[in-house]
């Protein structure tokens, strides 16, 4: 898992270099044919891509985005009508039987489909039209890293082929570089994850476009740790969960400096009132987290907000990386699982 | 909260009968000017009211359904396109800001716009062109109940005025009696609760249109017991959640009969392979969980699975109830809540 995590600066590199030309030409047909709106379907790490690009793809196109619930099509065999979306599948193996399902009988109805996958030999690949691959390289480890940050670089490839404001290829080329930095806080993060020897269980807040990787670290926390790891917008927090909170409880916050922050910010200020144990993942750009938070995992570049996402998930991987190794586990290894969940 | 548990089949006898005319009015509106896609807004429990709108409205009407993540609109100001979309901002108090102004600035663009709330004269009543009133009396537990229940009533007139498929008000006139008959489990549920008194964390699962339930039984957990409580579908459970289960974890499934049974019978068949502890809600129409789960709430009457979700959070509900007095803690006054909260 942490080798997978080092390659990801060279994984992003490849896909960003070599998907370019084609997310150009998708980009020529969407200008001609723009969807109603975007059909999000995908499982597991995938869906927290997904759910990613809903806030990114909404924010940039101001396209309406629905995350699919595949159940709706596999078990109660309803026909939505999706005849001028564009439906996105994403599976890493694009094996993933009920995504693929959607897709299928989404392009039967004429709408146009994209998979994303990291195999461009798979299921998926064949049934999508068009199709933006993954190049990540094969993942061994049953905890997704390289394919969850790739199934978002190509989020930004699928924004900026609608015409995303904001959604620059000079500015995506710079989040190789900046996930490289951030690999440099290893050594900082597995002292840190010593003290988290025997934390039970956690709650993971993030908003807006870091709202996805609240689900993601506290899903890595899960299933490589066996941490009960609650994942909530610092919103929805406020709405009933927060009478969780005891002292000591541990919450991770990912808190940029940005749009987001004084919805974050009010949150932690909330959780220190409460004496919760709060771990902060932010950047240079961001200070006034520090009166707040317990502990601080600092990127050391300032990013700008939209470009925040992949490498502040960074962090959290070799986190729940380390954390596992402190616990005794495996984490390439979690019990129960397999790499490829058949699901109808 | 168990005295506003107890007055669910009045409630929902008296919103169907109040607002089927007005209803009617809208049906009419909505066959002349029928949306391309629904979006639902809300928060906290109104938002578990709204996942469960999001399958019923799909899977009987086939119109693409949208959750709306309101801080795209209060954060990022980003304006989304849903000039031919019914908006739905669906709301207890009809108070809540974020949910309030999405709805605002879809009904500026010209979208259809409708507000579900149980308060006549709130911002959000007349914000709305059209209102359904979830007639439940005023609510003073902080923990919503039959303010849920009524918003999951509502959802179901939104499908019948959307011509929704096997939406038949004589079938929703059947459900304050079926909510009744499972009203008299409340001292089984109350003695059952009791082994539950020292549970730190669990995971309740559910799917399709069940799926909202276990989001809305882990919210009551949560916010009335401090239980650590996750929830998932069956499927996504498998997709690495799964991992966290080791001997005598208690997960919650609900489990009624119908085209869910073979999702959750196997994810309830790996979990009794790991020696979790297993509490299924079910009713006199699924025996076959009886050989995995290790305790049973059965619902006394057999129900067709389109009208189990309303009838099966009742008992989650009671037990939540329940096992906060066990734990010597006031269900009606959860710690650092407030009944309103308002969010940006």
């Amino acid at each position: 898992m942490l080798e997978e995590i080092r390659q990801q600066p060279e994984a992003l590199a490849r896909t960003l270099s070599a998907e370019l030309k084609r997310v150009e030409k998708f980009k020529r047909l969407v200008e001609k044919q723009r969807p109603r709106m975007v059909v999000l379907v995908a499982r597991g790490t995938s869906d927290n891509a997904a759910l990613f690009g809903r806030y990114l793809l909404e924010i940039t196109t101001g396209i309406p985005v629905s995350l699919a619930a595949p159940s709706i099509a596999t078990l109660y065999q309803a026909k939505v009508d999706y005849r001028d979306a564009l439906v996105v599948a994403i599976s890493q193996s694009g094996e993933s039987t009920d995504t693929n399902l959607v897709l299928e009988r989404a392009r039967a109805q004429g709408a146009l489909t994209l998979g994303i996958t990291n195999e461009s030999g798979s299921t998926l690949a064949k049934l999508a039209e068009h199709v933006i691959l993954v190049r990540a390289g094969r993942e061994k480890s049953v905890a997704a890293t390289k394919t969850y940050t790739g199934q978002m670089l190509a989020m930004y490839l699928l924004a900026y082929a609608l015409g995303g404001r904001d959604v620059r290829i000079a500015d995506l080329e710079r989040i190789p570089d900046i996930v490289d930095a951030t690999l440099g806080l290893e050594p900082e993060i597995d002292a840190l994850s010593e003290r988290y020897r025997f934390m039970r269980h956690s709650v993971v807040v993030g908003r807006g476009l870091n709202y996805a990787n609240a689900f993601e670290m506290s899903l890595k926390l899960m299933e490589t740790c066996y941490v009960v790891a609650e994942r909530f917008s610092s919103a929805d927090f406020l709405h009933g969960p927060i009478a969780l909170v005891e002292q000591n409880f541990p919450v991770f916050a990912f808190a940029p400096p940005g749009v987001t922050w004084p919805s974050i910010g009010e949150t932690i200020g909330k959780l220190k009132a409460l004496q919760a144990e709060i771990v902060a993942i932010t950047d240079s750009g961001n200070h006034e987290v520090d009166a707040t938070a317990t502990k601080i995992i600092r990127l050391p570049r300032r990013v700008k907000e939209i470009l925040t996402p992949i490498p502040y998930i960074v962090p959290a991987q070799i986190f729940a990386a380390c954390l596992a190794t402190k616990k005794g586990l495996d984490p390439d290894k979690p019990r129960t699982l397999s790499k490829v969940t058949l699901t109808l």
